[in-house]
């Protein structure tokens, strides 16, 4: 078994287990993003330092995105709640390709397809008692790899339940948002 | 009071208020993405068409962002879970610049950082009892607007009450994730 299989260091992988299996301090990971406000329903993140596996560290750039409103924007972006939907898909998609990987089976192909609902009528303020956010989230995955269906199915499986951004959405999480003066 | 204000056309904004007031259906809304695997831990998607106001549209260009993980990966781009932070800032910003325009109060900057700690033992498998996505959120606004400091408060709390995704992250969604046959 080589080092890489789709693309996935094993070695690292399972060092990296073994190092967080024996100390949970290099478990903590933190990420974080700035960002400025740029016009109208437009903003911009940055996202550059991390924190994880005890030491402070940097992406190999300074990543930039954008988020607008299609209708109330100026075309600077998609909207926030898209955003979301790639970080779910691209979430669950490096868990199969991690979990192929462990399994030393190759992978051809990962491709999905996520749609989601959502009541406008939440986030105008117009009802009450409807849900700012999505009602449903429905997502589609094709796997072409040189396993079974039922391994198929075993790796989508594996991938969505260690998914982080899966559990974040299916699950509460703490946000706290607060307001310091202006420097 | 002209039309735009911070950048947000009001007339639009009360425009679309209106209409889904008027007519749920105009009000349901449907975001979607396509995702492929790129190797190892990255992935693109690519968002593009949207469904909204009683009709299919398209952003006015076909907006494509990777995800890598910053160890395992080979640069592509932040995690999943960065931009899920991106999601989140970008989405009670967009909600304090719509808010300030409805209330004709001109905004000079709106700035947020967002940090999020997560214990990876979760996704890693390693102890079952310890959840895959952030164990807390904190985000810091700062605003500068011409209003006082309470109408600052105001603004953020508006943005973060009618946020999708501060919803989506706060409360638990509804995620059904399946395979398809690959083409």
């Amino acid at each position: 078994m080589s080092d890489e299989v789709n693309g996935v260091p094993c070695d690292k992988l399972f060092g990296a287990i073994a190092k967080v299996r024996d100390d949970a301090e290099m478990a903590q990971f933190r990420f974080s993003a700035h960002n400025e406000w740029v016009e109208g329903t437009a903003s911009r993140s940055t996202i550059h330092e991390w924190y994880g596996m005890g030491g402070e560290h940097t992406h190999v750039e300074r990543f930039s995105f954008a988020a607008d409103h299609p209708t109330l924007g100026h075309g600077h972006g998609p909207t926030p709640q898209e955003f979301v939907l790639h970080a779910l898909v691209a979430c669950v998609t490096a868990g199969i390709a991690t979990g192929a990987a462990a399994r030393n089976i190759t992978l051809h192909k990962v491709s999905s397809r996520v749609s989601a609902d959502i009541d406008v009528r939440g986030v105008l303020g117009v009802d009450p008692d409807v849900r700012k956010g999505f009602s449903n989230v429905d997502v589609e995955f094709e796997i072409d790899a040189d396993c079974d269906d039922e391994q198929k199915d075993a790796l989508l499986a594996g991938g969505a339940k260690y998914s982080a951004v899966f559990d974040i959405m299916a699950n509460p999480t703490e946000v706290n948002i607060s307001r310091v003066p202006a420097s």
